[in-house]
Parts: structure tokens; C-alpha cells; sequence
């Protein structure tokens, strides 16, 4: 309905820019009214225009992530019921005026993932419990200690204890776990010392605050929890899956761009790895958040999120180097074309295996199983890397004819044809660096691989099946075996 | 004195756990009796040594930044003033029981820098303002449809503002400069629809709540831009000019390590490219803050300082680089020494002049003055880039003899020396791309430069006055007078 209204006023605005401008020829005083509501019209429909483009936006967002749009809905519903809990005689009795505090819980404490909305009512509770206390005792001893010293100790206490709670959050671990629940400390104390000293009627308010504070809270667990609830830990671990994939698609693509072998393919794959340079404060935030969640589907309480921040790091570390072999691409247009094609099959046989590597890694934590091949894989990728070095020092054969006729390099052709002529080094420069850059890669992928054994430790992934890792060790079954697995889980 | 207390507790722990180990020997009943005695004692001792543990972690952090602790206390202090608003019996009759909503602005708005608590305020008081605005609408309306429609008006336009506004939290634009105004829009339409509904007398509820919020706001805006300010834009400015220095320092240091010239020194500087590594987060939501602040110091009230990302993109995509150089470091083991050694003057040239437009570039932020030498610099370093090239080109003759004796190559007596041995081609892929990915550190460099010069332009940077312009060009008199300057900025 809202979104055919801004429509037509759309289209209302281009036809009535044409009229406005036909208008100019008409006397004086008609004019400058005729321009007001010209202005006027143009400016509601700028407006109109604006909030079209911004609806417009907005769906786009809601397509891509239905999950967003039900959280808003969780949202206006459980604030609906609470609005419910307060029209309802009998409650209003129980819980009074003070009612607006379930509301204000809802709506502060009620967020997208389960770990940020169970932190955040956990903050809470325990900020306004602890506070409560304390708040107690001060008013108790201010009240015992004459009229003349109430306000003075009521007082010192709140910029006291103000002072310390805000240097608190300064704190990076404070700031990182408790930061909502300092802030509703220094709420709640200055909210009751103060209160307390008119209201006289102390325990009953912090009575009536707890229990719509423990009502709001519990509602909003039981929604986000129960609720299509989407889980931090359950992000992370997409996240880091995802730019597992990515990853392994720009290893691919670059080399693939810089051997021009199927530009168009390998272009939007090239981008993939920015996504790994920018993510660490979402990582970092999630697994901040998802240490507060119960067990849920695969993962129990105490699985190592901080594992997969190491991860995200290590992965980063090959980011930078992918970022590097960028610039690579870009000068190296001076490259000699016969060192390229020589070098071709050993960086594009690095490259593969080691962006296999990584998308066995992806898989290890797909199916949270321990892989039985992924040390040969890694074998692998470490012989490429050899075959690569030897490549490389044969090329130096290339230019020191007493060498070349080493029995190593009699396998290749071109190669004695070549060490006749000369080859201009230049050529050669931004070659070796691609192919050192990628030895980098692999050498960096090894930590990856390091960090990634480490969480299936920490988190217990199973190794396959005996009779899988005894009848097939690496072969096509195996691999079929794994991929069945994958389609199963992802179905489920 | 907290401290004091926890020290000797510290010291007691160590010498009671003697104690408790030789009683042992004693008769069972005493033993569990004093095995409980001596683990709650453990308990305690050891809760109080983390206690003091933090206490001088918080400790540093205070003496590490000194403003941190004037932020605690301005806190303490605009809390506790608003706490004597309500002791005073007048305000207490002006702005009533509603005197709450004072003191939780001030808790929830007053933010460390003066940016964060401008927008903060301003989203505090447009959100209530226009939720109460519509709240009222919608009562309006309800009130005068009867009383069967009225709690399902009511409802329905709960749920449907609650949820829209809770999606438009999700939109990137909103999300960053609106959110908190979202969810005080949200808290506000709810309390005054629903308390409407009981308490009839909204206008009053609404001029309290209004009044009390910029009471508190007011308070809070005052505070933190008169007293002691840490301004979000003064931040900002200052850690693009910390990352430039460490930029430059990593630059040098890694040259230095490479060609290992004065080691220890070299160390300490390296790491600093890593902060720029890891600061996106932190610049994007200083600049975020800053456009909310007024004019102050140096800074206009529309500074460019969406340019100051730009300029930390392109910092960060030079840092990439040397990071990538990092293992190229690591991985020079075999480098051949001559190889090293042929390279390293026009090597260092390219790092010490890519530095010294990085110092440049600092000075002329940090001096905010376009600086005249910056073009030369640039051309400095892109001359050095290109002997590198010219020198790299050379090698390619000491490894083809019949080009070796060409006229550019006389100067050098080694390569003569050298054309006639074989040099082991493994031993130039490290120096060859630690050379190489310095030419792209120095191409990557003049994006910064670029992006400098645009917030220049953007800025409206003064040049320096004429007369300097005109009589020296670069000399050192030039050079002298550019610290000249900056030491007078530093004092001012």
C-alpha cells in the first residue's frame, strides 16, 4: 500500500515538471505563485522520490535476509504481549506502574541473536540485582547517620560508585562482556539511593522493579531462543565458512587472471578475499556474543568460539598476501610471455592444491569431522611448492648454459631451446614474485590448517567411520563419501 | 586503601597455605574442619588477588590516559548534579516524579567524546519527540473509535511502528547514525500509547518527559564540550597521524631488517604497521562521530572527514604490502649475499624516499598547510623506483655476457667481477620480490598522496605563504622552516 502511494507520486513528479515549466510565460504575480507551488510540489515530490528510493533499499535488504524481517516481527510482537501484560487488570495489581520497566526491557534488551539478547538480560538482571543491594545498604547507612549527613553520603556514593562504574568500561573485558550491565548498574543505584530517599518504600520497588525486569527479560529469551532464533556462534560459523570459500575461490581466480585462462569466470570470484580482510569485528563480536549461548544444534556449551578468531586470523594472513598478488597482476604487464607460460603449470598446480587445501579445511568444519585426507593434501600442496622452487632454480639454468644440462631439467623441451637466446630478466621479475607470493600463500595455509586441527581438537570432532579410513584411504570414494555427508547435513 | 588491603591479604595467602600443608598431621575432625577453614581462606585469597591484579591493570590503563580518568569524573560530577535537581523541592515540583528521566540521560547519553554524546542527545530528544508527536496521534485516534477498537488501535500500531523501526535499524545508513534514536522512538511510542491509555493526561506526560530529557541532555552536551573535551574528530585526526608515522617507521625498519642494519633499533618499529592493519573499525566510527561535532580547534563544523577513511584505505592497502614483505623476510634465508648486497643501496633508496613522502604526507596533515615539497618528494621516489628497475634490469646481464658490456652498466666494477661466475638464480627470488613488492608499496604510496592532496583540496589547506614559495624551492632552509612551524603547532 505505502510503497504504490510513493509510486505514483513518482510518477506524478515527472509529469507535473513538465507543466510547471510551461507555466513561466504567465504573467507576474501568477508566476510567483505558480513557482511557490511549483517548489512546494517538487520539494514533496523530491521527498516522495527519496523515501521510494529509501523503501526500495529496504525490501532489497528484507529479500536478502528473510531472518531480519522476522526478527522485526518477533519484535513488534513481543512488545505487543507486554503491552497486553499491562492492560490486564490483574497484573497491574502485581507489578503496579512500574510495568513501563517490562516494556523498556523489551525493547532495549531484545536483540537479532540469541547470545547478544541472553548477554544483554543477563547484564541486566545481575546490574540491577547488584546494584539494588548496594543501593540498600547505602540509603541504610545514610539513613542511620542523622539528617544533616544523608544527602552528603547518598552524595559521594553515586559519584563515587558513577566514577568507578564508567573507568570500568574502559576496560577492555568489562567493555567486551559487561558494558550494558555497568551502565544499568549506574542506573539502577543513582535511580534508588536517590528514590529511596523520597519514596521511603525501598524493598518494594526494588521487588517490582526485579520482577518486570525478570518478566521482560524471560519473555525475550523465550522469543529469541525458541522463535527462529538466530544463533551468534551459528553466524560465526558461517562467516568463517564462507570466507573459507571465498578464499579458496580468489586463490583460484587469481591465478587463473594471471595465466588469462577464463577471464570472465575468474573476475567475480577475485574479490571474495576483501570479505576476509574486513570481517574481524564481526568476527570478534559474534564470538564475543556467542559464548553466552546455550548448547543449540551442533554445538554445545563450551565449543571454542575463540578458536575460530584464529582462524579468521590466519586466514586474514593469507588475505594480505592474496591483496599483494594483486598488485603483481596489475604491473605485470611487461612480462615476458615464454617465462609465464614456463612457470604456468608449476603456480597454477601451487595455487590448486592449495586452494583444495583450504576448501578441505571448509569442509572439516562443514561436517565437523576430522579428515582423513587433508595431510595428504597438504603433501600435496607442499610438493607443488617444491616442484615450483625447482622450477625456479632450473630457470636459473636458463641463463647459465654450463648448468643447464643437469639431468633434472632434461625432461623439459623448451628449456634447451631457450638457453641459447637471451632472456630480458625484467620480464622475469613480477613472474618470480607472483610464484614467491604464492609460496608465501601456501606457507601461510599451513597455519591456517594448523589453527583449524587445533578447534577439532578443542571442540572433539569425530574422525570418519573406521571402515571408511580403512577400506578407502583418499580415493574418489571417500571423496563421494564426504560429499554425501554434506548434501545430507545441508539438507537437514 | 583498597589496594593496601589487598596487598597484605596477598601476602597472608602465601603464608597461611604453609601453615595449612603441615596441619595435616592433626586428628580427622580438626583436619576437615581446618581443611574447610583453610579453602575458604584459599577462596578469598585468591579472589583478592585477582581483585588486585585488575586494579593495576586499571591502573595503567588510567595512567596511560590520563583523560580517561577527567571522563570518569565528569560522569561522577553531571550525576550527582542532577541529583541535587532533585533534591531541590522547586525542580521537584516542576519536572515532578519524571525527575528519573534526568538522571538516565545523563547514565545512558554521556559518552566519551563529545561527538558520541552530540548525537546521542539530539537522537535521544528527536526520537522521543517525535514518537510522543505520533504516540498522541495514535491515541487520539483511538480514543475516539470507541472503547472495543481502542486496545486494538492501540496494539496494531505498536506492533506495526515497532516492528518498521525495528527493521530500519538493519539499514547500514540508519544502523550508523540513528540507531539509538530508533530504539528511543520505539521505548517512547510504547510508554506513551500504553500509559495514554490509563493515565489521560498525555500533554503533561509528554512536556515532563521532554523537559526533564533536555535537562539532562543539556547537562550532558555542556559537560563533556567545556570541560576537558576529547573531541571524535581530534581522535580521528590524531590516529591517522600516529598510523603515518608507523607506517613510515615499519617502512624503514623492515628495510633495515632486511639489510640488517642496526637490528634492535629496527625491531621496536616494526610491529607498527599492524595498527594500521586494525583500524578500519576505529576509524570508521570516529568518523562517524565526528560529523556531529561542532566547530572546534583547528576543525570546521563540515570537515571532510570522510577523506581521513580514504586516507586509512590507502594506508591500510600499503600496510597489506608490507606485511606481505614480512615473510618475505622470513622466508631470505638462501639470498645470496652478493645479490643482496648489488641490490641494497637503490633498495633502501626506495624505502627511505617512499618514507620520507609518508613523513611528508604526516606533516603536511599534522601542520595542515599544503606543503611544497610533496611533488618533489614523489618525483624522489619515483626516480629511486625507477634505478631499482634500471638496476634489476642490469642483473639480467649478469646473467647474459653479451649484454653485459652495454654503456649504462661501466659504473659498477662488481658486475664485471661477476658477469664471468654463475650466480644461483634461487638466490634472487627474495631479494627480487622483496625489491618488487617495494615498487608496489611506492605505486600504492602515491594513492595515499592522491587521497592527501583531495583532502587538501577538501580542507582548504593554506599554502605556505608566497614568499617562502618563491625564494626556496626545497632546500633545507625550506625543510627548516616546515619543523619550524610544526614546533610552534606542537607548543600551540
Amino acid at each position: 500500500m505505502v510503497q504504490q502511494k510513493e509510486m505514483s507520486s513518482g510518477v506524478e513528479w515527472r509529469i507535473r515538471v513538465g507543466d510547471g515549466s510551461s507555466e513561466t510565460l504567465v504573467p507576474e504575480v501568477a508566476g510567483v505563485a505558480s513557482r511557490v507551488w511549483l517548489g512546494l510540489k517538487k520539494m514533496i515530490a523530491g521527498f516522495g522520490f527519496t523515501v521510494w528510493r529509501f523503501l526500495e533499499k529496504a525490501w532489497d535488504l528484507g529479500a536478502d535476509d528473510p531472518r531480519k524481517m522476522i526478527h522485526c516481527l518477533k519484535v513488534g510482537i513481543a512488545l505487543t504481549v507486554v503491552c497486553l501484560f499491562y492492560y490486564m487488570r490483574p497484573l497491574y495489581d502485581g507489578v503496579g506502574g512500574n510495568a513501563m520497566w517490562a516494556i523498556m526491557t523489551v525493547v532495549v534488551v531484545f536483540e537479532n541473536t540469541v547470545g547478544t539478547t541472553v548477554s544483554k538480560c543477563l547484564n541486566r538482571v545481575f546490574g540491577t540485582f547488584l546494584a539494588g543491594f548496594l543501593a540498600v545498604g547505602v540509603h541504610w547507612v545514610a539513613d542511620h547517620s542523622g539528617e544533616k549527613f544523608e544527602p552528603l553520603i547518598i552524595g559521594v556514593s553515586v559519584f563515587l560508585l558513577a566514577s568507578a562504574a564508567t573507568f570500568s568500561r574502559f576496560i577492555p573485558t568489562v567493555k567486551a562482556r559487561f558494558d550494558y550491565g555497568t551502565m544499568i548498574f549506574i542506573l539502577t543505584f543513582s535511580l534508588v539511593t536517590v528514590s529511596g530517599y523520597r519514596v521511603d518504600k525501598l524493598f518494594d520497588l526494588a521487588h517490582q522493579r526485579i520482577s518486570t525486569i525478570i518478566i521482560g527479560c524471560s519473555l525475550c529469551i523465550f522469543a529469541s531462543m525458541f522463535v527462529c532464533p538466530i544463533w551468534a556462534g551459528g553466524e560465526l560459523y558461517n562467516l568463517i565458512n564462507r570466507n573459507m570459500d571465498k578464499l579458496a575461490n580468489s586463490l583460484d581466480g587469481y591465478a587463473a587472471e594471471y595465466y588469462n585462462q577464463s577471464e570472465e569466470e575468474a573476475h567475480k570470484k577475485l574479490v571474495g578475499y576483501k570479505c576476509v580482510l574486513n570481517s574481524k569485528a564481526t568476527e570478534e563480536s559474534l564470538a564475543n556474543w556467542a559464548r553466552w549461548e546455550p548448547a543449540h544444534g551442533r554445538f554445545n556449551f563450551r565449543h571454542p568460539w575463540k578458536q575460530y578468531l584464529k582462524i579468521g586470523a590466519a586466514m586474514r594472513s593469507c588475505a594480505y598476501c592474496i591483496e599483494a598478488l594483486n598488485g603483481c597482476i596489475n604491473s605485470g604487464n611487461q612480462d615476458s610471455k615464454f617465462m609465464k607460460k614456463y612457470l604456468s603449470s608449476s603456480c597454477l598446480k601451487v595455487s590448486s592444491s592449495s586452494s583444495s587445501v583450504i576448501k578441505e579445511l571448509a569442509k572439516i568444519i562443514k561436517t565437523m569431522t576430522k579428515s582423513s585426507i587433508i595431510d595428504l593434501l597438504v603433501g600435496e600442496m607442499n610438493s607443488a611448492v617444491e616442484d615450483l622452487q625447482n622450477d625456479l632454480k632450473s630457470l636459473s639454468g636458463l641463463f647459465n648454459p654450463p648448468e643447464a644440462e643437469t639431468p633434472e631439467n632434461d625432461t623439459k623441451p623448451e628449456k634447451t631451446l631457450m638457453s641459447t637466446a637471451s632472456i630480458p630478466l625484467m620480464g622475469l621479475i613480477s613472474v618470480v614474485t607472483f610464484a614467491c607470493l604464492l609460496m608465501e600463500i601456501a606457507s601461510r595455509i599451513e597455519a591456517v590448517v594448523e589453527e583449524v586441527e587445533e578447534l577439532a581438537n578443542l571442540a572433539g570432532f569425530q574422525c570418519k567411520s573406521k571402515q571408511n579410513q580403512a577400506s578407502t584411504k583418499i580415493g574418489p570414494a571417500d571423496e563421494l563419501n564426504d560429499e554425501d555427508a554434506m548434501k545430507t547435513l545441508e539438507k537437514a
